[in-house]
């Protein structure tokens, strides 16, 4: 794709590191963040910083989001002087926040209504994911908006994949946080118990890590809570919040989901218990307080 | 080691291809099981027939015995006529099944009583790390037994770990029983939401499948129950009863297990309806029931 002026609203740890490569790769980068300091290390790599969310969408063919919660995303775009009312016509919406799947749907609704075309594009890979371009990127909307923006998805991620209409992919980045909720206490159990039981839980990762016990969340987030870093990683706040959009989805559509359910009220107690900006490994601790 | 005469007792699925192991490193094996039909190709490949489990122990030094349930296990060691009546003097006797851990502290009193050394040694790994030797061996009892009985375990595994004294490796492997309880939730629940939601689930796996919520079990045993694929690697029946051993031993030491007791219901679910003989991955069809 030959150079095009994009925006980059929302430079936290995800957001900086993905409006990175887009800079790199040689493109004109208009951004705004609510912290401007955040902002700092793109600006000093010479992307143009803008006050407000608007007036940097409205230099750009392509306007990429990932602020923190769907109120944020809500307010983003169809706020006065936000996005759809500051795009240029023909402009790509592309949000990259996990959110709700219905306002993916109406963001899309008042993007068509004004002759643009919006994509909901959560992510997952974590800071590490985000800093080595090797997200998995879950795409719904318009598709032939999707092939228009994919090289620039190439240039953040691995995994691209379109899922659907406005919301898809959204709703697959639900299905991967219900995927991790019950994940968590698999390890979290698995070791709780052997550490009850008098074993060594190093020893015991040994032997169960490689098999039908194991996940990539017992290789990377079970060493760090044996060695008591609870570290965030990924915001126990933040995965409360995407469990609560979650159980709302399943049960608008009816779908019963008691492992996930159960994660959430572990989590909530995880937050009540003063967890809330720890990482979600510090589920590990709820168990070990039981001893 | 040099050739040595060994004892197999249980040439099911997994025992069968263990014994091969041993027997084409060089050894003299005498074998025993219930069905001795099961037993014939290690037969034909040279292994000597006995009637009972204790007239093939009285011949060996080492003694490997991986029956189904532990009350098969406590009838082939402690039964008249079993092992533990039967070993020569100095044998030692490795329990590779999933057993209680409080059997296994029986057994190995037992046989201490008789001049015998006693190894609780289950696995993980499934038919397909038996028949590769790449089994995960976590092994419990006497430490002087387990160095001598290691070189042997090398023929059949590839993770072989030492957890302590008897009955450590019964409860390293109920750990490991206790990490697939939620995990089998974490995939079920994931691709159930998407189908539910309308997204391919094939795509959403590849979405997933190697991030946060990616697991061996979502690897292996989803793209089989998309299928529609139900056919037994792990037996839900087997699987429920290591579930009601961890449980169990967990509320012994007066540890919660919210996930883990989760998963027992809703695979009690799955035996009610049928599924007893199904392999684990047949959870999928209790969440499928719910559209």
């Amino acid at each position: 794709m030959s150079p095009r002026p994009l925006a980059f609203i929302g430079t936290g740890v995800m957001g900086r590191s993905m409006a990175g490569h887009l800079l790199k790769a040689g493109h004109t980068l208009h951004v705004h963040n609510r912290t401007r300091a955040k902002a700092q290390p793109l600006l000093d790599a010479g992307a143009h910083w803008h006050d407000t969310a608007g007036s940097a969408a409205a230099q750009a063919d392509f306007i990429f989001t990932i602020v923190g919660f769907p109120q944020d995303v809500e307010e983003t775009y169809l706020g006065a002087g936000g996005i759809i009312a500051s795009a240029k016509p023909g402009a790509v919406l592309v949000d990259m926040t996990t959110s709700s799947p219905q306002l993916a749907r109406r963001i899309a609704t008042a993007a068509a209504a004004k002759g643009l075309a919006a994509l909901d594009a959560p992510v997952t890979g974590g800071d590490v994911g985000a800093r080595e371009a090797r997200l998995s990127i879950m795409v719904g909307g318009d598709e032939t908006a999707y092939h228009r923006v994919r090289p620039l998805f190439e240039l953040m991620g691995k995994i691209i994949v379109f899922h659907g209409g406005p919301g898809a992919g959204q709703l697959c980045k639900l299905a991967n946080q219900i995927g991790i909720a019950s994940v968590m206490m698999s390890w979290c159990e698995a070791l709780a118990f052997a550490r009850h039981a008098g074993l060594d839980p190093t020893r015991v990762l040994e032997s169960i890590g490689g098999g039908a016990a194991g996940s990539t969340a017992m290789t990377v987030l079970a060493p760090r809570a044996l060695k008591g870093d609870f570290a965030p990683g990924f915001y126990v706040k933040h995965f409360l919040k995407d469990l609560r959009l979650a159980l709302e989805a399943a049960e608008a559509m009816k779908l019963d989901l008691p492992g996930t359910a159960q994660a959430k009220k572990l989590y909530d107690q995880v937050a009540a218990r003063g967890g809330e900006d720890d990482g979600t490994q510090a589920l590990f601790r709820l168990y070990q307080a039981q001893g």
